[in-house]
């Protein structure tokens, strides 16, 4: 199974690519879509779908898992943010793609085995598990590989998004936290 | 000229068509592009960005103005209605067309000559200039054809955003507000 991983932003939209095996997933892209803040928006947009779109097209993931965005700490970014994810949904919905939303609380508890973990116990464990000489740089591009691990690491069955729920409860339970998993194209398709 | 104003939403986003010239305009279409909140969001955001894009395609306006996105009220659907917007920012964009965005504030102060005015002020005076038998239906269609008629009435020559700054600072002003505009792609083309 191969899931692109985007972790949103208007400034730096992070993406990762990881394909399986689950016991044994491999790093096929990580990076970041940046736009100039002196860029009008819907140029920026433009440039973030079109970025989107084209690792679609050349990596043909079979999931879409993206850090679900909140409004709780900085509004005035929160558009951009949520403009971002927006582009990142449609293109995934135009490849017909199933598309799986986590919280930063629930990345960081299937990743690290913390809802709590750090930007730096993330990246270390991403590193690990993907068997990588070093954190990738900057971190949206490791936050949008561990988004792309977490559901690589539930997902059941190659092409099938299904079967997370035990796991991710398991461990969101552990952690402490009352998050949830917001699946909203998987399995029907 | 002609304008497509846009009135963002997730479950309704008004789009409202208003051809020139600016002494008496007439409306081409108004409507609105409707989601049910069952259906999956990327499946939502798919059926705006087709909707907006097809009416583009089909009555090519010279430019957009859209209603600005904020979320002093309700951060829970802001996230909805900020992606509607971007839909919208990106279909412009990917026709190269001028954007233009307009606060609440700006659009009633424009319309009824009142940035305090409300909704069935600004129904009355966008049937009013328009020369509607009633008051389009729902109150987002009306609102995407006050928007598109803002604009309009500031531009000062068709396939031009230009010229609107003395007048809108006019309005504003009587309006008593701080308002402004933020004109993201126009001019520059």
């Amino acid at each position: 199974m191969r899931v692109l991983g985007i972790d949103p932003g208007l400034s730096r939209c992070g993406i990762g690519v990881v394909d399986g095996p689950r016991g044994k997933p491999t790093a096929l892209r990580a990076g970041v879509i940046r736009t100039a803040a002196a860029t009008p928006m819907p140029q920026r947009l433009l440039a973030i779908y079109d970025g989107v779109r084209a690792l679609i097209a050349e990596l043909r993931p079979d999931a879409v898992a993206i850090e679900r965005v909140f409004f709780d700490r900085n509004v005035s970014t929160g558009i951009g943010v949520a403009q971002s994810a927006g582009m990142a949904l449609l293109c995934a919905e135009q490849a017909r793609l199933p598309v799986v939303e986590y919280t930063p609380t629930e990345i960081k508890a299937l990743i690290a085995g913390d809802g709590a973990a750090d930007k730096a116990a993330v990246g270390y464990m991403v590193t690990a598990q993907l068997r990588l000489t070093e954190v990738p740089r900057p971190a949206d591009a490791a936050d949008a590989l561990a988004v792309a691990l977490c559901h690589l690491n539930q997902a059941a069955t190659p092409g099938s998004p299904g079967g997370m729920a035990p796991r991710l409860a398991a461990a969101v339970a552990a952690a402490g936290v009352g998050a949830q998993v917001v699946r909203r194209a998987g399995g029907a398709r």
